[in-house]
């Protein structure tokens, strides 16, 4: 009952990794807007597998249809519904596993709750289920960039213990981000990273990390308090990535070690406007956005699919070995990038919409 | 349009930090369940100013009314209404912070957003709202209790640089959280906590802090995919707590530095089903939770209302220098231990119900 | 979990007949509009019983509290808390009917559905839960008629056998409307009207009525097909009223029973727009206002609750006869009036900021 | 935005007359239900045009594919995406109307809320939108069915002047329904509609009637107060279905004509239970089902669409005559049947899933 997301933006997602077909509807999306296909599929192709060595040699094409809320390439203010084939199916590769629940992955507490499991792959908890966000997404972020200008992009900032630095939140793009197969801008990390996932995929293992985020021109207002602040709702779509164990927004973690005298985002005169000097807050105050940037941290385990001999039970609760064959990313998140950017774009859209009710009609 | 929270055990919360009162509408309690106001107040008497030296001396009694939804000490299924009389209103102790929007806090957002802001206080984002939240919540513990036995249990596990160690997720209690005061169960480390928020307040400063809760006794199944999520909608509760900075479940951003085969929890079997030998998912799996504990942190910055005199900006944007007056906690932790008590107790309330309509009527 | 209603313009209604208070929650009111409790007592005071000789005796002062969300007379955007205090409970008039469930009332539902039953009256099932409802209509006809000059007017339009004949649409007026004790416009129909009421009153029994509604100068656009058509949410919030059976929009049943080139309403060009020539679609097209007035009439059944003996049942099956006590209305549409025009006001209040999200912010 | 209903078995319908594809998502169908194409497919077939010479003649085979959320024949409990592609798209046949606003229609609305228009057929106004939701409700309809016995039947009960009589609800099967062309289970009746709406299409001209449908073997206690009752989600999914003017529950508009002491459904004991004598409460006190056969009346407008000559103005105010081309049906009542159906299964399995939650897990 939990596949839509967002009260005017809403989307509602359907797909497993084995099914037919993935999709979404997206309803809300503001009409008169031109909308192709290749809006949507420039950031369905940078989430996709196979892109690089880095990442599983699954070929997955992923191309979307709009079945509906456009004519003439220009959306008509009805749902927008888009359709991606599964083409790839395999679930022989998933055989060995049906037996033992996978440490870690979804297996056993999707049995628990439906009392019934995809037979293969990851079922509605697999990856594939992100296809429908990132092409809803990238409505969300056309809008959002001809209406306002605001631009979104994430990258990824560690690899296990390699972090990035000197990513410069004013200017820093998606072409820098995607210079480098790991999709890291600090170009002198970036090549420790690889060497960290590569590592990884040697040992058959796989190995976690951390997406940065900022989001650039936000007009000031954005955030419903007190439960839909800017904030929360950030956190809420973050965290409903698969694999995702964590959110901070501006100071995040680091911030709860300090004073307030340090913390605090004195006021300044600047561009016309009453801003701040420094951003500790992310861009938000009181759940509210503050017309700086909004900046935020996502952390992603390690993938639970490893080719690694496991011990653990069946769901006998028997002795059982698990080594899993398939073929499986060994660190998601240079793939995760567009999807970050996809839910961040999804949450600004909705709460921009919702701001609209305060304006004169 | 944004003070209501969850599906089927839903908030609808109100007031402002001196208008006459605050207060929450519970809809979806369960029916016939036994409740009295000292069920509720028992958590107020914990979130409100004034009960240690680590806290400001203003008196809130925060008695809480029962206005509906109960006859002879029994729910009826209907909405319970809950009223907290504002007793203690000095609007003038803020009447020289009117022109200076304060530091990080949200004075110029609310305006920016509403073209409005309540005079005095914090209004709508003062730490007041919370009232509403721990008075509902207060219901939805009693409940989980009832029903499964669900404890859940917050504490302060870092003020500042001072970390706590050696808290028994297992066996932690709320008798042991609050033998001291600044609500530590690690009684070595609570000193030092202490004298940390003390060297703020006698800077005229605030410090900031993180909290960790754990939910024991949860039944496997709880949480929806793909965007209800238990960690995504705990989250989404938690950063809509104010102050708040960060969100981590389980191994959180230590997890993303972690490679698979070391951060997967094997299975086992114990108590009579399939467990896990390690908790590093904090008892959630694929969004759903696995029986095991579901543990979490929270991370709060420094109060943004500080004695110290600050440089900013007025609202022209003219110089000016900002000494608040008023009484302020130096340190909001201790203090927020029953409100992310209580957040998590409504989340998983919510699922809770949700998850019944998988069962037959 | 239904006691919330609306999407942006929100309300959380509370109380039984018997507690303590009945009061709402009024989520998403726009900042800045001026607001008094005296621009919701007025409604108050014409929906309460005991103001002619039609109606119970009981005086049921009802006095709204307004508890939060302004300020110096002044909406800040933040949730507004509506506090009605029940003073006149006299839960003994209806201890003889705790055996015996009322036929056509509630009694056996709420405790098939719940498991139990507040002792006296109606519970959440009585008239006073309308209270809330009429509170929070107030505030969302004053914002419609500022930023609009929407004007809503509901009149009784029936009673039993009598109907109304000549009422315009076009200016019919509250005044008109409150001339006389029955709320008929039609001032030769009211003189019968009243007869007709206290013949059953007379008569120990109670009788049914229909009202009709006009909505007056909403703007073109509002209604969000597919399911929040402009109907679809105004049925809605009509057959929620305690007592409604049935519901029609412009032409109704009666155009059923027409051809189309009958029924259409041609189009024209008028008051420097295009306009239609006759308005059976009641003022929408395709589920969205079109600029005309948009009408309807909503039928109440008679009140259940008559002083006559009734054969019927017990819980436990035994034959009982049922001779209610109390002071109950032998007709419920006068009162109505002021309920009906509540429950347009927050449908058309919401579709309004709704609609706004397809304006530039 | 409102292209979504339900709060737990939640539809989301997307698709325009002429686009690629219309279909639905259904979120929170129970797992482990048997579903095959099939079960969905029989509702279709009746929903389509070219079934009888009451109809148009366009083809539109509307084969539905199930997308996801099923594997094996067994629902998953995720959501179950369904398709049905366009095949029959002949814009051309609106070319002419495409300057002036079809009378009635959804054209100038759909234009002055949107600022833009699909340019032909009715676009998301189209009853080919109704496909989504006739699919999603075969899946709502055969849950129920499994689970509690329910069965749903509805009729056309009157066409034009011409109403049916003797149809006895307690029997009333959709084989009676289906066994002639009109969907009239009274044999001496249906003959007569037959010939109205014949008359209608001789004269190029449509016509009106209303559908009545019975919901047999609810369980009681479904319904949620104030704002979820049976009756104002009934009213509300209906009234949301294209062309329609008008909803009665149980007595409806008659009811209101009635005394107390006529109208009151007295109880008795029969089959094991308190049940009632008569039914003119139509399954429903106080919004909640009381396990008797909850009934209830549709109406419907003739269809806007006409062949004679219409004096109107176009989108400009200028005088024109309109006379539509296409193919239309003289009359929709017989194949809304399903259509209406459908919504009652939507509503009643929503309230269903709802009510579980206050049983124990």
């Amino acid at each position: 009952m939990s596949s839509s997301l967002g009260t005017l933006f809403k989307i509602s997602t359907f797909g497993e990794s084995h099914c037919a077909a993935v999709g979404v509807v997206v309803d809300g999306v503001p009409p008169r807007m031109e909308l192709q296909a290749s809006d949507i599929q420039v950031q369905l192709d940078r989430r996709r597998p196979g892109q690089s060595k880095l990442s599983t040699d699954r070929d997955e094409a992923d191309q979307v249809e709009i079945l509906s809320g456009t004519e003439n390439g220009l959306t008509l203010g009805s749902p927008i519904g888009l359709l991606v084939r599964n083409k790839d199916q395999r679930p022989q590769d998933y055989g060995s596993m049906s037996q033992i629940p996978r440490p870690s992955h979804a297996d056993l507490t999707y049995r628990q709750k439906y009392g019934i499991h995809a037979s293969s792959g990851g079922g509605r908890s697999s990856a594939r289920e992100t296809i429908g966000r990132v092409a809803a997404g990238a409505i969300a972020e056309k809008y959002l960039a001809q209406e306002f200008g605001i631009e979104i992009v994430a990258w990824v900032s560690s690899v296990g213990d390699v972090s990035s630095k000197n990513v410069d939140h004013a200017t820093v793009s998606r072409e820098q981000v995607d210079a480098n197969e790991v999709r890291c801008p600090d170009q002198s990390a970036a090549p420790q990273m690889v060497d960290e996932i590569l590592a990884a995929r040697a040992d058959k293992d796989s190995i976690g990390g951390v997406l940065t985020c900022v989001c650039r021109n936000l007009p000031a207002g954005l955030g419903e308090p007190a439960f839909d602040r800017l904030e929360a709702r950030l956190a809420h779509a973050m965290l409903s990535i698969p694999a995702t164990k964590g959110f901070e927004i501006g100071s995040g973690f680091d911030g709860a070690k300090m004073r307030g005298s340090a913390h605090n985002d004195p006021y300044c005169f600047k561009d016309g406007r009453v801003g701040t000097l420094t951003n500790r807050s992310g861009g938000v105050q009181g759940g509210i956005s503050n017309a700086e940037n909004v900046y935020f941290k996502v952390a992603f385990k390690p993938p639970a699919t490893i080719g690694q001999a496991q011990k653990t039970v069946d769901y006998q609760g028997e002795e059982a070995t698990l080594e899993a064959k398939g073929r499986h990313d060994p660190c998601v998140v240079p793939r995760a990038v567009p999807i970050v950017e996809a839910m961040a774009a999804l949450v600004i859209a909705d709460l921009t919409l919702i701001q609209k009710m305060r304006q004169p009609l």
